[in-house]
């Protein structure tokens, strides 16, 4: 039994309602996947959305602020921001200009943010962030160094006003064009990683740890 | 010998400024590389951001507005709005936690977008956004009928204020943190195409189009 998000005015998807989704593993499970996020906020009335990197924890979403830290800084009461995720999972080909489409999942979180500032929760939030992108990675690296605790900005916000939008599948056509001797399908888009590159100034060259060889993202 | 976008107030790249590239031809590959946009806006004072479908025209951006477009076809003076497109091109591995990064190029435009209305450019419109996910598709497929054009709607917005910011290259540690034992590098991300998947719909195999199977995005 999957528990799910009552859409808000806001998340409720309005064009091709069919596509939404408010089940929250299915919102939870599109976050974890990805690697960046795209925050957007308010500047004297102006939109900004700017890329930085996300991470779930439990029903709270972390967001990492430095990209936009002197805005956000300023905004100590805290943010409101919306928060968008996109994975592209293909190009859908149709036999129409019209239905072409791209076959993807994406969330959009609305809330109002606020920084971590606790110590021990921002120390918690970095290891949230470092293994969202690299599960694992954490226990090997060298932790934050107080200063390095303080030049980080971290926002968290809940995720209880979220809702995920997916298209999967072949293209759908108009009924009288699938008679049109025209190529039309899928191809379906991977994001997957090269060999890992050692940096050069690595005093030893080392195994590369599993955590880096067996990187694997799509779940 | 390179054009230069002026940076504005809002575009000039504060943290980290050496990251900050305003390079016309940088923006340009990576608005032409990048699927997909996040487009930010206001409504009603709170931030929306929207993922959808851009394509470059020159100096013009398009942006396929249909996934936003009761709010926006309100908008018939133009709608301000942040278009950001941001590509992942690998994971930057250090020594320290904190110096953790992604390798990406991303951009940055603002201004206000207005809704293509004639029905010449609308057309063009949808062939430069059609070209742009697959080039080359457009001349195989069935255009748009009269009520395809009119249920479709396309932004425009100018490239004046647009700015790119750009990563590349291995993990920066801190100089006492390179002695560590702590394998250290990049891994490299990829988006690769699969094999096309055929609609189990088309009434004949047919030979995948080159358009299709030659498909490739990093230029």
């Amino acid at each position: 039994m999957s528990e799910t998000l009552a859409p808000s005015a806001r998340t409720q998807v309005k064009r091709l309602p069919d596509r939404g989704r408010y089940d929250t593993a299915v919102v939870h499970r599109i976050l974890d996947e990805a690697l960046v996020c795209h925050v957007g906020f308010v500047v004297d009335g102006h939109p900004v959305v700017i890329p930085t990197i996300h991470a779930r924890h439990g029903d709270r979403l972390y967001v990492h602020g430095s990209p936009a830290s002197r805005t956000l800084r300023a905004l100590s009461g805290g943010i409101e921001v919306c928060v968008t995720v996109t994975l592209v999972d293909g190009i859908v080909l149709a036999r129409s200009a019209f239905h072409h489409s791209l076959n993807y999942r994406s969330v959009v979180v609305f809330g109002t943010a606020h920084e971590v500032s606790g110590r021990a929760e921002k120390l918690a939030a970095f290891r949230t962030l470092v293994d969202h992108v690299v599960p694992g990675r954490w226990d090997s690296v060298r932790p934050p160094s107080e200063k390095e605790i303080r030049a980080t900005l971290v926002l968290e916000l809940p995720l209880a006003e979220a809702s995920a939008k997916v298209r999967t599948g072949p293209p759908l056509d108009e009924e009288a064009d699938y008679a049109l001797p025209i190529w039309a399908g899928e191809l379906p888009l991977h994001m997957v990683p090269g060999p890992p590159i050692i940096d050069s100034r690595s005093a030893q060259g080392g195994a590369v740890p599993d955590h880096v060889s067996g990187w694997l993202r799509e779940k």
